[in-house]
């Protein structure tokens, strides 16, 4: 339950605090990698994470599988805690925005609506949808965790492109066909959006 | 409802990628302000990050009322609600500290209990809990945001120190006399601490 007016905040304060005034590579960017379970999102996460650090631009990966064993360890996996997780990553990935972080997020976040807010929560340029597009078949090939297996024979009841819907982007900035690209084709697309888009 | 075995997460890889190799300043430390409402949580916690920021130390201000507008939008005032609130800072320090800024927070986290379970996400002197020790007659005078007046004629029912425990803190690493001190003189008293812990 919440009491209204409990959160009369100093926002002139807290704005100022919060505006950095050293460290920010231009405005942070965020990178937010949505697919199937598969398709490759914590793999390019880290490669993107570890090629940014690697050039001294300040990055950080968010990672969904890593989230929900602390922040978001109360979740589980149906629509509302599906929603609930994927807000949660957003005001995170906000917060490490405003503290001059570059973000690179992994979240399957299956629901366009749910992704939409968190996009809204950054800048126009600031916010770069990467859709991982993989067909279902290779990604339950790959089964790296063995969650499709699980899926199939009914031990998980609630996943994503089996028992509950993938909406497709329509508008990602980066679409990446994880399927007939390798990981570092991947990440020289990505590299070729940021380079146009941020001087790294 | 959370299910068992989702999790199962490339640990190896998220660990790679979390591991900061460059802007991190040793390891990163974690200022927590606690004391009731008017203590100084959010004056200090401004002033302290400014001055870190100025001596080019990366630092993120985390404010208990500017987290309730976002991540914790949708939780009160209740025992349990209190609880997850801080549990979620908690995180969200713990993540920051990882990207390798250091985070002052001010929250009131009146519960010893729910502090301890922060504290005990960081290693053992990476968490400088800091007690604003305040008489609670001093916070009513001051009442800068009108919400002891509120409490008193019944318009809050929730309220640390009215109708809520604070429980002050037996071991905190610093403990300041906000009544007696002014803001200069605790932030000094907190710079000796973190020169004396840290190379700044």
């Amino acid at each position: 339950m919440k009491q209204i007016n409990r959160c009369a905040m100093p926002e002139r304060l807290v704005k100022k605090s919060q505006k950095l005034k050293i460290l920010t590579v231009n405005t942070p960017f965020v990178v937010w990698f949505t697919g199937l379970s598969g398709s490759g999102k914590s793999t390019l996460g880290v490669k993107l994470t570890d090629e940014l650090l690697s050039q001294e631009v300040p990055a950080y990966h968010l990672d969904g599988d890593s989230l929900r064993t602390g922040l978001n360890y109360d979740l589980g996996f149906s629509r509302e805690d599906r929603r609930e997780n994927v807000r949660r990553a957003g005001e995170v990935a906000k917060i490490l925005s405003d503290s001059g972080t570059n973000v690179i997020a992994s979240f399957i976040s299956p629901y366009a609506e749910d992704r939409l807010k968190v996009r809204k929560l950054f800048k126009p340029k600031q916010f770069v949808e990467v859709y991982l597009n993989c067909p279902l078949e290779i990604c339950q090939k790959r089964d790296v965790k063995g969650l499709y297996r699980a899926a199939k024979h009914g031990k998980i009841k609630e996943f994503t492109g089996i028992s509950q819907p993938y909406e497709k982007p329509k508008h990602a900035e980066i679409v990446l066909d994880t399927n007939q690209m390798n990981p570092d084709q991947c990440l020289k697309k990505i590299f070729a959006y940021l380079n146009s888009n941020y001087r790294l």
